[in-house]
């Protein structure tokens, strides 16, 4: 691996997000065992550093570090130091003195993983900062492509939605484009960074074009604050132009097309039940390649020996 | 065992609460050992599921996961996704897909436990939900109950307090009949369910004729929230006709009987102090056999190897 | 080992504290070889059992617990029964009855911790008790000090600032004395116990004076609350009577002084950056000297073989 850390896919190297990807894929194998657990990290310590409230995020790493036999412990914001002023910097500095492998930091301000470098030794993995990046949801989202389709090369994705807001978008433009996707974006103007087409990306404000050009799609959560703020005119108009109903898809009939959504859904919004729940959707398939692809990372950043892996 | 699930005693077959508690009183001599462990779920994953506070529910579980090697992951309500407005079904049908062995939920809505079993594969142990049951719970006062006596069938037992809300009299109720215990309820008329005799058991509005008859009595935590809601009218009349003290014992001079609570207690509302740290009392053994119990739920559910257990 | 627990250094016997930090010493290879665990306290299980918040104290005694392979199981007052009216003692002996080995507890009130050995007959150490003790705080600031001076007979250490709310400074008033250190307090009359000098402490309100005299100089947190309640006039005042800036060490120049702080900082207010991130400063030392003593503890206490050690 050329990077110690796992801070964001943006100029990460597209081998090294393969091996993630076939690691990953290796690991789906032990996931299926009766006993799914390997030595590999052993005597490792992993601490998950919770900003900001989480529960898959925070429980997917937890079981990736129990399945790697890695020592695990959780420290969440609100029953922190935090409250009496100590500084992020010096929180952090603090845990690792105490000999950790790794942190897993989730924090509300963009740049708070990268800050982290600067400071401690351990391998840090970035497990969402602000609306920066969220690296191994992307990575996980591109094992599911992969273990889907086969290839990601030429592979072309729509993401759909706030795409100004989300760090799963981000992660998932930099990791395709990396591994020579083609990836098309889709979402209400106020919701789409102005000259985002610059990262290599097209942009469509008609979903239904998106659709007819699309391998996959990528149905972002959309967060009912951004209506407060004017954002989005109201949840109906929302869902008229960017939900996925199972009537827009059947105008696509000629063709098979794959779901993806990160998590948390808000159903009969950015996406209907029947389609969430439908065969071409494997949200639930990227929920277990969470665990596997969030293992491969450890595994691979912290050196896990592959000799153990049996 | 009959059931791949334990969500409730009503119905649940009389073998199997046999089953339960014999493994439950053979892992005790476990428990008195210096090293209480034994790797008989090792590589399992078990995910705690809290949607209601609970302590010592939550950490007798736990305790009991970990004696038996089991990865535990906790996830309590307030650090959830549920406040980003997932439904339930959503919330567990995720952290099933990261391929776990087995799923113990608490609840505040009766029926949230039986509902998870239409959705997940694994294994869904009821922690409480609602008013509906604890299992566990009773299967622990019964395995407690058989220790002391050695049998259940016939044994007299009274359960005092507010049946109205009480999992555990309910619990108590199915599984004790089921086991061919007699069962006499004695509480106030507003926390009495109407109706109930029909299930098989007795009432008695007179708590010194319960005394009189039973072999042991379980005396139930009277919230005091119900008094907020005129359901009773003060602590002192409550404690004047259902709290048990060590007068209202002594009236009865020529008998022995055993005292239980699942506590936590309220001192002098429905115990007083001297009962419950009497010599009659068990409560305290109810707590150790919560963790034996529990370890015998697991380890017959999630099929644990019995030649793992030396 | 004399005591079966650990509440305070008052009268801890000067040969336990010795090995306590001779073991402390020794741990402190193991943590930092690759594989930093040891199996001497498998099948332990030791509860964290936190009423009140606490980062560095919990995630230090978690991973002390971990790397000698103990179980570790976290309890923290928000979550528990006590909300429900269940007093302590009731709380403590229910966890303990489910066979547990040590407790580790953290409560706002003074005498808390020595309260519960009358209840229970697991070990019990003292995580700090309001105002009272903090004796690993203590055992680490001196095996801090022992590691870097070779010795702690005739050490001046200076204890600065709120030394009346202070359980990190007591526990560390009697173990130094116990130990045969010279320890000298300074800080605002207002927060000086009354006739503090006759535990054979010396006072001095002249922070250069004791500067001037002292080997190492432990700087307490002052709290902000403490200003609220008039006890310290600003931060401003503070900060220039008993903050620790470089300037004022630079005035004492032809001496080496050796700066502990038993976190978290003030940045600016006790401690300037430019002091606590230099040399002299063995801030993060003291944090794994923290989890390297918290292992000797949970070690020497709970019996574990030192032949399992390698």
């Amino acid at each position: 691996m050329k990077n110690k850390h796992l801070i964001g896919l943006e100029g990460y190297p597209s081998k090294d997000i393969k091996k993630i990807i076939d690691t990953a894929i290796s690991f789906k194998e032990i996931l299926n065992r009766p006993i799914k657990k390997v030595p590999s990290l052993q005597g490792k310590t992993v601490v998950n550093l919770f900003f900001e409230n989480s529960t898959r995020t925070r429980i997917s790493f937890e079981i990736a570090e129990k399945r790697l036999s890695a020592d695990s412990v959780n420290f969440s914001a609100s029953s922190s130091s935090l409250s009496k002023g100590e500084t992020l910097k010096d929180t952090v500095k603090n845990i690792e003195s105490m000999k950790i492998d790794a942190a897993i930091i989730r924090h509300p301000s963009p740049g708070a993983a990268y800050l982290l470098t600067n400071y401690i030794d351990s391998v840090v993995i970035n497990a969402g900062d602000g609306t920066h990046e969220h690296p191994t949801q992307a990575l996980l989202d591109m094992a599911s492509l992969y273990e889907k389709f086969g290839f990601l090369k030429n592979l072309k994705v729509g993401i759909i939605g706030d795409i100004s807001h989300s760090r799963v978008a981000l992660s998932n433009i930099h990791g395709l484009l990396s591994m020579g996707a083609k990836v098309t974006l889709c979402g209400p103007s106020t919701l789409m960074p102005q000259q985002i087409e610059r990262l290599g990306v097209s942009i469509k404000h008609n979903f239904d074009e998106v659709i007819e050009w699309a391998d996959a799609l990528n149905i972002l959560r959309i967060q009912r604050e951004r209506m407060n703020k004017g954002l989005i005119p109201s949840v109906r108009e929302y869902r008229e132009f960017f939900g996925l109903s199972n009537e827009r898809i059947k105008n696509h009939h000629s063709k098979e097309i794959i779901i993806l959504h990160p998590g948390p859904i808000n159903r009969g919004v950015e996406i209907d039940s029947e389609v969430a729940d439908s065969d071409q959707s494997i949200i639930l398939d990227q929920v277990l390649n969470g665990v596997a692809t969030r293992m491969a990372v450890l595994f691979l950043l912290l050196g896990g020996k592959s000799e153990e892996k049996t």
